[in-house]
């Protein structure tokens, strides 16, 4: 097999927007969601975010990574003055207009408007959904971790309630993504739909993988 | 449409191994990574991680995230020790050695050997590549920031050289990874293949978004 090699300083030479594609590719699919807030004087804002990670179970703490404050102003703001925020899953149906939410809208204009989806508020949560994704939860802000080499952020949110569509859940637990035509993205730009190969058994050292799928 | 509800304290009274899976599959597909490691004393390691991030571009920064010590010690280890890794795409007709490769072997057990993955060396980098990944590239740690909610870590590495099969990059850098059947995961166990939807050229505020891909 023949591979191309691409070292740091050319990398470093290209074109801003070849390399933000490049790069952004080279580290595989991400859980692309939706971001709801609401600012303090009642706008509410909708952010498309790829870059989401697993952070642990007990406690049940989601993070996900928010670019340099002048690049991704919004989002942020309406977290650290709230505390409290919404991720909603990206619909094979919605990518078009979920990829109009990364538009750069000022911050009187909501983009939930601009994009023409629908914001909807469950009691208790200052923020909102966006009513057609399958999987939609909020999370109560724990941590904004700064990240000092580029000026990102971790921003480390606690479960507060997670709404999920129906049929999705299997016996184990298992959330059936595909089930709901979940998309992962890309790149800046590339959406994707999966559809399931396999689930394995818990690996143990000894043993042969076992499949856990039922077919 | 019927939304099921959970909230933190049924979430919280689940069975470990239900609660895992919920909150692992919550937060959507996920970039899979088989990471490479090399010990000062010569033995190589090889860890399947699901949570990997873009940080920036600029330079260019990968993270991703890293149990608890004691529940995955070897690669966080050898990073610490060496500053050097590998990480490597997981390709689909490679998901089941990927997956054996999450067994807790002891130390001194290489999972490139145990799980039957060919490790690969490339003059300059003190760590092994998996040959059967269609991506492979290496960082150099630049820190390991301590999440201390849960005793994780994000893992932050600087490109130090990436290597793609060829095939996959198209004209304005981004990576067509779907076209070497690069899986992404959900949850703990599940390993999913995307089939490219669309891509859109960068959202502006008055644009309808318009589609990049050549069909």
């Amino acid at each position: 097999m023949t591979y191309a090699h691409f070292d740091p300083d050319t990398i470093a030479g290209w074109d801003r927007f070849y390399r933000a594609n490049f790069l952004n590719c080279l580290s595989g699919f991400k859980s692309t969601h939706l971001i709801g807030t609401l600012s303090p004087d009642g706008y509410t804002n909708l952010g498309l975010f790829h870059n989401v990670v697993h952070l642990g179970a007990e406690p049940a703490l989601i993070g996900y990574v928010n670019r340099p404050r002048e690049a991704a102003p919004h989002t942020l703001e309406n977290i650290e003055r709230t505390g409290v925020y919404t991720m909603n899953s990206v619909q094979a149906d919605m990518i078009k207009y979920a990829h109009q939410t990364s538009a750069k809208y000022p911050r009187h204009v909501s983009e939930f408007e601009a994009a023409g989806v629908s914001a909807y508020f469950r009691s208790g949560i200052p923020a909102p959904f966006v009513l057609e994704s399958a999987v939609q939860y909020a999370l109560r802000l724990v941590e904004i971790v700064p990240i000092r080499h580029n000026n990102t952020y971790l921003v480390i949110g606690k479960l507060l309630g997670a709404w999920v569509q129906e049929g999705l859940l299997a016996d184990d637990g298992f959330l059936h993504l595909e089930k709901k035509n979940t998309v992962t993205s890309l790149g800046i730009d590339g959406y994707y739909l999966p559809g399931l190969i396999e689930r394995y058994a818990y690996a143990k050292p000894d043993e042969e993988p076992k499949s856990l799928q039922q077919r």
